[in-house]
């Protein structure tokens, strides 16, 4: 078996106990279909067949590209594709094919695209305060009917209170999810359906109104999401490789930059030193104090946790499991690109 | 042949003519073996196809999976790892079977790295100023005569000014460039040998001292380079489709996010609005002035210019060519990942 030493760098390392250590935190909380792990934070279908396992056999997915795999890999009992789409064409062969495909819907022409791309169910989605998707209260009613015009079956609503994942204090964070599922309840309430479906990791027991929770960097963390005060632990870091060091050892260079980090909620965090410059290939280290000497050497590895695991993972071709520092399994990132 | 709209989003877009108005523009100021392209930049072996075709025959990579996949494509005349590292016996097994792979070094335990791993030519790899990798000027000879040691040719030295590729003031990036140059003049009167690589897009005529420029980025151009003064042209964008509009066209959300787009340098820029929050799969954009609606309907197409090239270049398994509003090629990047 090999040891952490020996892996080829860069390379994303999941630290298998924490990970199923946050799998049943989480499946405790929100059993079964009660939860609705997100395909998004991960891209894998072999973490979804551990998912399904552990009882969760409802997925969603933010990309078509997610939902094709997801099928391929035979988990097709029930995909929610939580994002509008005019491309619905690639998932209604799906669904001819015999997955039960729903799809997210918030204007009269996502509703149009998803019954002329053969699809049959769908989801309405609210805007319950994040700028992004989902349709206003006041447009519900005329989106319902047209999708029951178009021969949709609607399966009830879904709204992602996203603005509030990272609301650090819960109790705050409590009394904002209300307020949000307030107008999720109002919509609901015109539209019906047995699935409301909100949350993430960050209100995945705060939220107590939807039916189902969309949650997948739990299986991770990050240093962001470190910060809110969740139960789950950090599982996932990109192993580099110190590959110079300063002749004064103010710094040392390892081979991981930015094509294997996610940068977008900032640099990466290390232990026993400060992340300076991240390029394409390289990241700079210094000391944690200006006079003081980086403490590695060449050819040492380096741990380097992302500040948000969704788009690290999205560049790595796979994840390498390891537990009592040998790797005991690899898992492919099969569902990345669109 | 496709038209853009039809394009399956989010997708790479070239545009062929400001793309080749680059390559002339860099192969007439830099022909031939002055210019030894940076893979890294479009790690795409059929951009590399076309390189060769332009007189460029010398290339330089980033990563090791780079100069393999450069050797599986036939470009293995001259390939140059224009980076540090400890895992060379992957490349040693393609210089048996016949590729020509040169190997940046700056200690000893790189220099012995490349000779045990099969490597049989080096460039000493010299700090000129970044604070990244490259020995420092007291530590040539000593790498040089451990590489002498090992056997290992040494064709000459490498040694990038990276830290003022984004001086926009030419006459002072001139000056600069030349003091840094004169590191690697003292480097070269050590080492000798007939390479002296350096340089990169923005210090690609300024830089007059280098035998060979190491430059990939121009092709491409980004909105940082574009603040630099250079006669490159952005051609390269990400096409994205709005998905979804707020009801009061307060907003307008595309399909392309963090995981499509590389965000290091900062986020993209769009015409006619302003670029609000980059989820994942998601970018909200936002009208010029606020009291403004967004001129976006859903299902258009936006096209967003990225800041930083290298890294969204390795987020998309292929770029699509356009000539005339109309898809006319494809080219796969089939260099990703190490």
């Amino acid at each position: 078996m090999r040891q952490l030493e020996d892996i080829t760098t860069p390379a994303l390392i999941v630290d298998l106990k924490t990970f199923y250590s946050n799998l049943e935190i989480m499946s405790a909380c929100r059993p079964g279909s009660t939860l609705r792990p997100h395909v998004k934070a991960f891209k894998s279908s072999a973490i979804a067949g551990i998912l399904k396992e552990a009882g969760h056999k409802s997925f969603c997915c933010a990309t078509i590209r997610e939902v094709e795999g997801m099928v391929k890999a035979g988990h097709k009992e029930d995909l929610l594709l939580a994002n509008e789409t005019l491309d619905a064409s690639r998932l209604g062969s799906l669904v001819s094919d015999g997955a039960r495909v729903t799809v997210a819907v918030d204007s009269a022409m996502t509703v149009i695209a998803a019954a002329e791309g053969g699809i049959r169910e769908v989801l309405i989605d609210i805007n319950v305060g994040l700028p992004r998707c989902g349709c206003d209260l006041s447009e519900v009613e005329e989106i319902v009917s047209l999708a029951r015009r178009y021969g949709l079956t609607i399966r009830g609503v879904m709204g992602y209170e996203g603005h509030l994942m990272f609301t650090s204090d819960r109790k705050e964070r409590t009394q904002k999810v209300s307020e949000a599922m307030e107008i999720l309840r109002e919509a609901h309430s015109i539209v019906g359906g047995e699935i409301i479906s909100a949350g993430g990791t960050g209100t995945f027991d705060v939220n107590t109104y939807a039916t189902e929770i969309q949650a997948g960097s739990y299986l991770f963390m990050d240093t962001r999401y470190a910060q809110v005060g969740l139960p789950f632990k950090e599982s996932l870091s990109v192993l580099s490789r110190i590959i110079s060091v300063d002749k004064k050892k103010r710094w040392a260079v390892t081979n991981a930059g930015v094509k294997a980090i996610g940068m977008d909620y900032g640099k990466p965090s290390i232990e026993e030193g400060v992340v300076g410059i991240c390029s394409d290939e390289h990241t700079t280290l210094f000391p944690v104090k200006k006079e003081e000497s980086v403490v590695w050497n060449i050819g040492e590895t380096v741990l380097m946790k992302p500040s948000h695991v969704d788009p690290t993972i999205a560049k790595h071709p796979k994840m390498l499991c390891v537990e009592d520092g040998q790797v005991v399994e690899e898992w492919p990132i099969d569902l990345r690109d669109w």
